[in-house]
């Protein structure tokens, strides 16, 4: 390797770092809360602590017991009580948790038994709740599935038929949503519901595309702009009004009726006393990466956190991006370094190994090939890109040439979703292991 | 509209006008040529016209009158020859032409009957130069096919057989050039050799992204770096080497022996007189376009001109640079232009109207619902986007309810590859009539 391209590789080293620092959920909760003595800053707004009544924690999603510790770092004491659900929790992770603190399971993707089981005991728990006593909810990615109720007279299997029939019928994420907030007790503003009027911080680490706050985990503590007609619109639209469970047309005529309340609305009084934060997000994490890019002498852009579509089709968008700092310096001169953030897909074609993050840098082989003093690089932010063991791949201008004298072609791999062991043949893998965070993926582009 | 909305049409309406002037032929010509009196600048090269015995002009390509008649704007009475290759020519073009001038018509996309004829008899008329003559040589888009002269023994049906063989195997565009230049007398340089020692000055507009001078027409005035060996690893990796004709095998052990001279290389001196100049170009047109939006009052951004991939990818991708501007002012703060230029490709799915650059648009739609004061917009920069008689469209934050309000859904569009009609139906198609160039596309992103 040339000077330059030793050079890119500590750069890419530390712009990783500093991007799971960023993502970080124990920090991201640390650099949120300020404690001073008796009085908490949580996003500017004061809480003197000695007010209330009880200080508790409730959470739930993949990263809450690293939020949790973050919170209790910030808090010690105060927090005396706390119910968290998650999807896996060792021994020694529950150790580490304040004594009385109750940890439970649920299931992720799909909510299943598990959850519905964890959550109805973390409804009563929110029941007990007083209006003195002062609430930390911590939400992270998979928060939706992990923490789900269906409201009565819905049954859980009733729900889980629904969801099926609308994904079946290619509903869009957002029409699933209207759906899922007006017959689970605890989204679109039913937790915050719950536990009115009792104080309220939210901390939110964002797995979604854009950190919209009523779609994290479907908006537990956010207000909801959807209505029961606009739920009608939904299974009319796909033929569902005689194909969904009975309980939920009944359901549905109470709420058109006025019998039955709609979702808490902006304004509501539900929310007068909830401070969402959002502690971390793809955003915050690409934007850590520039300062750093920056604090190392590059010029340095964030592009976008909407990195979207087809990772083969990104990869190739990419590598021009890439192709054009080189010939003109355009969009920034060298050297440089181009940050974006998003979430692709990968259309499965073959039975090979590999990932979304694998398979965006593997497309931009070819079109970076003999490209000097260039680095391409991507990362799954949970350290675990599809279903492998590494995080990313890199990819530079002699990445091409090296595989071909191994025999390697990136299409064949490419068209066989084999991007994990084109990558390890040469090498190129990025190797994280798990991070325990999740706020979707980031791309660089450097140019020395 | 609002007053910002009307500003950002405005901007649209100049961005594109800007656009249309850098790639257009005669212009680009009439720009990269300055003559004073009996001196010619070509490209910082200066040439003395009375030393020359003639001045003659030779081209090929879609736009290769408009060119002519931008290098006879500048040379005047001094060019008393030309040969042109086209793919059209009215009566009323030939008219504009010097007299004497020849103009024959060839095949496009596919070479066939008219374009080896027509090229045999530019042949012909090459073989007449003198090496005290001066040659402008113009190449344009489709130069390619309209261009081609199978080199002996190989015959014209040998030579369209080797093409449809490698096209069934799936060869790269960059192995199919590497034989196109071993088999046709005119690319990889044979213009140069043909006409060589005299004077020669190229100028090429280009239609392939990234400009590479060898790749444009198969580079009949530009060395090349491909040799027999290259020749036969691309027909022994596609198992082709009993497969093509039998002229194509004697041809190449001719060459791998040394009994045939192979394409001249960088070095030869063929081209010691040669000076290809590129007078416009996608990279050219974006400048031009981002100059007209800073003089504007706006932040303007190069961003690629290697815009790749399928078009309804790249169409969110580019709507997630806009939203990113909206949220956070990244790349750059608004009032703000990012231009991109390049080809995306459509993979037909529905029997509808359409083309890249409609569909691109189509693709951002609901991403931009509701984003204020953007706008988005394509265009093909010969004003026909695919099969239609738009050059592309544009979107803003309300395109997608004004649609949704007579019923059109972008989802269904798309499925259909139905872009045109879509558009049509809310009057957002771009209309410019046929440009008479092509330096592929371009799309903009405004943020007021």
């Amino acid at each position: 390797m040339t000077n330059v391209q030793n050079h890119l590789q500590e750069i890419k080293n530390s712009l990783i770092s500093s991007v799971f620092q960023a993502a970080n959920p124990f920090l991201a909760v640390c650099r949120t809360l300020h404690r001073d003595g008796n009085l908490l800053n949580a996003g500017g707004h004061i809480y003197q602590l000695d007010q209330y009544r009880e200080i508790v924690l409730v959470g739930f999603g993949k990263a809450v017991i690293n939020m949790t510790l973050g919170t209790v770092d910030v808090l010690g004491e105060c927090v005396k009580k706390g119910f968290l659900i998650t999807k896996h929790a060792s021994d020694e992770e529950i150790g580490r948790l304040p004594e009385g603190f109750i940890v439970r399971t649920g299931n992720h993707p799909v909510p299943g038994a598990d959850s519905f089981e964890s959550t109805r005991q973390l409804w009563d728990f929110l029941g007990e709740i007083d209006a003195r006593d002062l609430v930390l909810c911590l939400i992270s990615g998979g928060g939706s599935a992990l923490c789900s109720l269906p409201a009565a007279p819905v049954t859980t299997t009733e729900m889980q038929e629904m969801t099926q029939l609308l994904l079946s019928c290619g509903a869009e994420i957002d029409e699933m949503n209207v759906l899922r907030k007006h017959i689970d007790e605890v989204k679109g503003g039913g937790i915050a519901a719950r536990v009115a009027p009792a104080e309220m911080i939210t901390l939110i680490l964002s797995d979604v595309i854009g950190s919209p706050l009523d779609i994290i985990a479907s908006g537990p503590t956010v207000p909801d702009s959807s209505t029961y007609e606009d739920m009608a619109g939904i299974l009319a639209k796909y033929s569902l009004s005689n194909a969904v469970p009975a309980t939920i047309n009944e359901l549905l005529a109470a709420g058109l009726d006025g019998r039955r309340f709609d979702t808490p609305k902006a304004g509501d009084p539900v929310f007068h006393h909830v401070n969402n934060l959002l502690v971390s997000s793809n955003l915050a994490a690409c934007q850590a990466a520039v300062a750093t890019a920056e604090d190392l002498g590059l010029n340095a852009m964030l592009l976008t956190t909407s990195l979207r579509g087809e990772a083969r089709v990104a990869g190739r968008f990419l590598a021009g991006i890439l192709q054009q700092i080189h010939a003109t310096g355009q969009p920034i001169p060298r050297p440089a370094c181009v940050a974006l953030g998003g979430e692709t897909t990968v259309i499965l074609r073959g039975n090979g190994l590999g990932g979304r993050n694998q398979e965006l840098a593997l497309a931009a082989v070819r079109d970076l090939a003999a490209v000097p003093d260039i680095l391409l690089f991507t990362l799954a932010t949970d350290g675990e890109d599809g279903p492998t063991d590494a995080a990313g791949a890199w990819v530079d201008g002699d990445t091409l040439a090296r595989g071909l004298s191994l025999g390697l072609s990136p299409e064949t791999y490419l068209d066989n979703n084999d991007a994990y062991h084109y990558f390890e043949a040469l090498g190129q893998l990025i190797m994280t292991g798990p991070s325990g965070t999740n706020v979707n993926d980031c791309a660089f582009l450097l140019a020395g």
